[in-house]
């Protein structure tokens, strides 16, 4: 776990001090800027050198043939890929005609932020170039979450110690290869990522440009425009062109010593798979009107005002560990921008960051991300929410090619259709169906929304109950059972009564039910009757859940603890993750954990467990977990501290805070993982806050790890704010606004009115059995500043 | 089931006295000449119309890469795939100047016929051209037993009324495209498939010629060479020439009413990985000098001499139903062709009738077609297994990739590479290890053979039994369990305890151990130890077999009659094959059979089940089994017949003989279904005739449906033969020399003196409860003449 030297340890900003070229593809993705709706990859302005150039659409995808050696029926056939369009950042600069590029000449200075109250990342850079010319040139940039196709830069040069002539290029570009990861040498594939877009058009006059395209295969129409204000001293001129891939504006100018060139560059996107292009250019070209209206500086107002919209109830104040302080807010900062504008577009595993998983979403975001977003931007929820709602039409298809009925939801997509090449860690994770919807439930718990709850929520409560119902069949014995499905553990697959699914699938069916008495007319009108209703509630309370009775222990799934216990001792460090080194057979067949399973089930159905059982499985897990994937740290966390090993859920805490940060998996390059740094939020609430969203009521237990000594954020219930304060020896809880609200404190009722703190002691810790991790995979012991 | 109406149900051959171009492919499959060394299909002499061309030369595959659109470590990364080389059975004929076409002109008489006692395919048509010129065109056709390089055709044309000019082309042609199944639209395959041959040189002299080709990617050498023998009346010329694909040789003769023009053509195939060109050519130059010093008579005289030998005590005899009759002799005719001169090769599930599978190899081989040829032809069958033994290096490489110890056989290969894409249909069939070791002791049984089974016999054994111990692990409770692995039944997948599995794998630890203790100093050699012999019997003896306690019967898999029972009654008659029409995830967490998987355990390890639970077992099993594999309905007969279902065992019976006669799956055109061939035999020999080969004793407990008046076979023990003759109330069991043996018959002591026939009575059938197959897919109910 190395963090990159050059950042330092800032509370609202992530701040590089040097450029580093090894690290390049990896700041990337850290800087990048996105509001959910388009993203920017953190390029340096002038393109070159790169690590992975990306700009990215929501919701726009190139299609390609998925290649089976032994295909099967119900294979999904097509496969959906994100598309790095045409690049609107691009600004190179040429001093005395020489081109600006960090890796010639010499770099005094150069520093990158990016600042989490401004949304914006900043560049500042002394340059001298190879023939000794110095220059000083500042950017700022920013995609706005107020103006959704909306991007913008500020990009300022001058000379330092003598006159230097200038030209600026700003250019929005169609690059020639993606740089997407190819599944293989399949040159369909090649040829397809090669040039994903073609050409439908392309205008230049003064200062505006816009290129017109179309990706070749899925036939979506993309605009992208750019208009520019320039200031600089007499005799600054400028020059447009364009053609198919390039749009370009030239700014010529010279300069003296204290005089300077500013570029204030607009960049407006539009794309749709409907829409004419004629459509797309005029809402781009209509954007970039209001983007100019409110000039750069109007923007950076919109974007700060947002922020500190966010930051108000969002922000978790943790004191003791300035390192993961600044993790978790930079977390929040990248979630915030993933899902912000996502709008009715799904939101992707590593949002629009990079093209790592080709750009889908999975169940990460319904379990992970949503979580968070209810919490601090629950409008942003309801969006991701309304999306998945929006894609029934194709995954009741899906059901019914699987033989089921109601919904079932893809594993991984774009647009809505299953892209999941491998169906026994894809297909056959129906989960993500009752993930969905507990993301559902947990939203209108903290909203009340009403309109949402007997409209998309009850429908999609109401497809997924009727897809467990379907999937699962009762035993001579008279158990609901589900057999062979996939839990979230992916070293294990098709497997029998996976706790995790039947728990969630418990939930799903009884809350499908509530909710249909709530709203009998609805119900009515999506076919729900009484009988269903009764067979609904009549599965949940007879739902297998196997447990050990030799070990005292749930079984992950049926069997699974009958299963061989890895051999930890003989796997070398080198050798993770597993499935890079081994074969699913080896895998499939022990008992080793990827990623929390039955932990998770614990964390998120935890009136399922009694509190022994909770402490016997947290130890046994845990000593089988490795945690090969990124979204298990956050859940061990949450499941540590609730079982009292507060040290270790400070450890897993900032493992899965720092995750980007570090590079923990060596693949940042390819974006962040949004799930962790959202995981890390929970971690924080869930784990030490102790938070439990029950039925009726909102439960704390918190307690914290030695070296953290306060930890403060805040909880919306029913869109009123609670507002915790925890500290070493006491929490304190304040009700911002609204009626009084009766909270638990460690079970104990606190009842709490408007504006009135009340103060409650933690109780001891209590003793607890140290668990144990595999054999070289217990995450690092949390070192803090005077621990 | 239909059966093509020109064939006539004669005992010794399969006639068909009409052509139908709609069963051409089909006849093509039926047709099919080979000694398992090389095959020839069925194509009619002049190449044209044709259903798929083939000439397949035991071995000599191409490579193509594997595709898969989500990897895994271990997948297999290239394919094999016969290949159909140089056509060596074309023989185009103009008859003044117009081609000889069935297509065009007048067909008065088309007949062929396939005759078992000759190994010769002839071929007798009456045309008249479209221009009015009558002839008559005899063809007889073989592939050499005993000359195991040589194909040979007889080809005679005559005008019937009016004289005639005649112009013979006998050519070798490397066809433009293979016409081989593709796994997709993969360009790289097609381009592949295309041209998977390139020529190295070509010769042409007289009546000889030869082409030189090597496969594009594998890089094996071919060559291919032919010779003629010519008699026709004076005038009658010879030319020759050659190109890269194509060598002809041209023959004209004007003949009177009366006269004849004879050819014999010779072709000879030589082909390596390892041996140069130079040495190829003057292997088949020489192969096809002796073939002609044989002469075509010479040939056929070895050719009848040959199967005369293998009749001699491979016929089985079975009256009261002629079409099933004819049946056993053709598929044992064809299982002879697949494995007499296969030696060090592979023998394909199709042997070299066809493309289909890709012309790989199997379990088939070994569970099916090896105990066929163990008791008719057993030195065939020793080869087999020595290939086998040939690709430990392969298998021990597997096996480590696998994280196992010993050795892994492929699940699907020609080479002995695993070529599975779909592993958990593949690689996790592991009980294919055990099937191999099952062949083994098969075969030293019957032969006794001490250096097969001291050197190959042994290592196989070995390796295979550290497989089993280094897979299987002790549960708590002391069982040895075998996870996460997949039985015959291709409709579960990836499960615990497979019994067939278990019990085969308990039979090889326990074979493996005691024939170590046989032969010390070479099990030394292996580095079996003491130690190593005492874990395997205690492996095999603690092995875990699922019993279902509350339904009376075993478990397929652990957990198995805990699943949904597929809904049989909502499955339409189009919907088989399942696999064609469900996805695996709904196939394999649902209780269907698509082939006897529990079944076959009980058929193979008979001794390790009670009375009562065989048929408690086969009754259970029966209503579930779909038989969409063609390798079920035999062993469904055989389990059948043990349990007193004597009618229902004949339907089978007689389905598994008929498979490919009636075209059962309707894919015989790819070729023939040789484990169901074979299978018919052992439903006949280990069904009706009760056999079963114990350790010590060869039992017999016969008994025959009402339809079936008696049945002949003889059985090989230690190379001695006995004659069993069963008939209605009696069975009679003769040896035919050798030390007296004693068998049993019907659990009676029975001892066989040379030469002496004992006969002795068949107790009564026992009394059963009728057994039901899923809804539409019992048996046809079996109607034999006067019945």
């Amino acid at each position: 776990m190395t963090k990159h030297p050059a950042f330092r340890g800032e509370p609202w900003s992530l701040r590089e001090q040097e450029l580093d070229l090894g690290m390049l593809a990896q700041t990337e993705s850290l800087f990048a800027l996105s509001n959910g709706h388009l993203g920017w990859r953190g390029n340096l302005d002038e393109g070159e050198p790169n690590g992975l150039p990306g700009t990215y659409l929501n919701g726009l995808y190139e299609e390609h043939p998925l290649a089976y050696a032994e295909s099967g029926y119900g294979f999904p056939e097509s496969g959906e890929t994100i598309v790095n369009v045409a690049d609107g950042k691009l600004i190179r600069l040429l001093v005395d005609d020489e081109p600006f590029d960090v890796r010639y000449g010499t770099l005094r200075k150069h520093e990158r932020t990016l600042d989490f109250k401004t949304g914006t990342l900043q560049r500042t850079v002394d340059w001298v170039s190879p023939a000794g010319r110095a220059v000083r040139v500042s950017s700022g940039r920013l995609v706005s979450f107020r103006q959704r196709a909306i991007a913008a830069v500020c990009y300022e040069v001058e000379p330092v110690d003598d006159a230097a002539s200038f030209v600026i290029q700003s250019e929005l570009v169609v690059a020639a290869a993606e740089q997407l990861p190819a599944t293989g040498s399949d040159p369909r594939e090649a040829s397809l990522l090669a040039v994903p877009l073609q050409s439908l058009g392309h205008v230049s006059h003064g200062g505006h440009a816009m290129l017109l395209h179309e990706t070749l295969h899925s036939r979506q129409r993309v605009a992208v425009g750019m208009r520019h204000v320039v200031s600089g001293p007499d005799g600054t001129h400028l020059a447009s062109e364009s053609r198919s891939n390039l749009a370009r504006i030239t700014i010529t100018a010279s300069l003296q010593p204290g005089q300077k060139l500013r570029l204030v560059k607009l960049v407006g996107y539009g794309w749709s798979g409907a829409r004419s292009m004629e459509a797309l250019r005029d809402q781009v070209d209509g954007a970039l009107t209001a983007a100019v209206e409110t000039g750069f500086d109007g923007l950076l107002a919109e974007q700060k005002k947002f922020l500190a919209d966010f930051w108000a109830h969002a922000d978790v104040v943790l004191d003791g560990d300035p390192e993961v302080q600044q993790a978790l807010r930079f977390g929040l900062f990248h979630v915030l921008q993933a899902g912000a504008r996502a709008e009715a577009r799904a939101i992707g595993a590593k949002g629009l960051t990079g093209p790592g998983y080709d750009g889908h979403a999975f169940w990460d975001t319904e379990t992970f991300v949503l979580p968070l977003l209810t919490a601090t931007l629950p409008d942003a929820a309801a969006d991701a929410l309304r999306w998945r709602w929006s894609t029934l039409p194709q995954a009741t298809e899906r059901a019914r090619q699987l033989g089921l009925r109601g919904a079932s939801f893809p594993w991984r997509t774009i647009s809505g259709a299953e892209c999941s090449a491998y169906w026994p860690a894809g297909t056959a994770a129906l989960h993500v169906n009752a993930d969905i919807a507990d993301a559902v439930v947990r939203y209108v718990h903290a909203t009340g929304d009403a309109e949402f709850e007997s409209g998309p929520g009850l429908e999609l409560l109401v497809q997924t109950a009727r897809l467990w119902e379907s999937v699962g069949h009762y035993s001579v014995g008279g158990q609901f059972r589900i057999d062979g499905v996939t839990g979230p553990d992916e070293y294990s697959a098709v497997a029998d009564n996976n706790v995790y699914t039947n728990l969630m699938a418990q939930h799903n069916l009884r809350c499908a039910a509530d909710l249909a008495d709530r709203y009998p007319d609805q119900a009515t009108a999506l076919g729900v009757s009484a009988d269903e209703r009764t067979a609904w509630r009549h599965a949940a309370d007879a739902m297998a859940v196997p447990f050990d009775e030799e070990l005292g222990v749930h079984q992950q799934a049926e069997g699974f603890t009958k299963h061989q216990v890895w051999d930890f001792r003989r796997t070398g460090d080198w050798q993770y993750p597993l499935l890079q080194h081994f074969p699913y057979f080896d895998l499939y067949r022990k008992q080793v954990v990827k990623q929390a399973d039955l932990v998770l089930a614990m964390q998120l159905r935890p009136m399922a467990f009694t509190d022994e059982q909770r402490a016997g499985n947290f130890a046994y897990y845990e000593q089988l977990t490795v945690r090969d994937s990124s979204l298990s740290a956050a859940t061990q966390s949450v499941v540590a501290a609730q079982t009292g090993h507060l040290e270790l859920a400070h450890d897993y805490l900032a493992e899965s805070a720092l995750i980007d940060l570090t590079d923990y998996e060596h693949n940042v390059r390819d974006g962040l993982h949004l799930a962790a740094l959202a995981g890390a939020w929970m971690a924080a609430v869930y784990g030490l806050g102790g938070l439990h969203i029950g039925d009726d009521k909102v439960m704390f237990s918190p307690r914290l790890p030695p070296a953290i000594s306060r930890l403060r954020f805040t909880i919306p219930v029913r869109r009123k704010h609670i507002r915790v304060d925890i500290a070493a020896e006491a929490a304190t809880y304040t009700l911002e606004s609204g009626p009084a609200v009766t909270i638990t404190h460690h079970g104990e009722d606190v009842t709490l009115h408007s504006g009135k703190p009340v103060t409650r002691p933690l109780p001891p810790p209590p003793a607890v059995s140290p668990v144990s991790q595999p054999y070289g995979r217990a995450p690092a012991r949390r070192r803090v500043p005077g621990s």
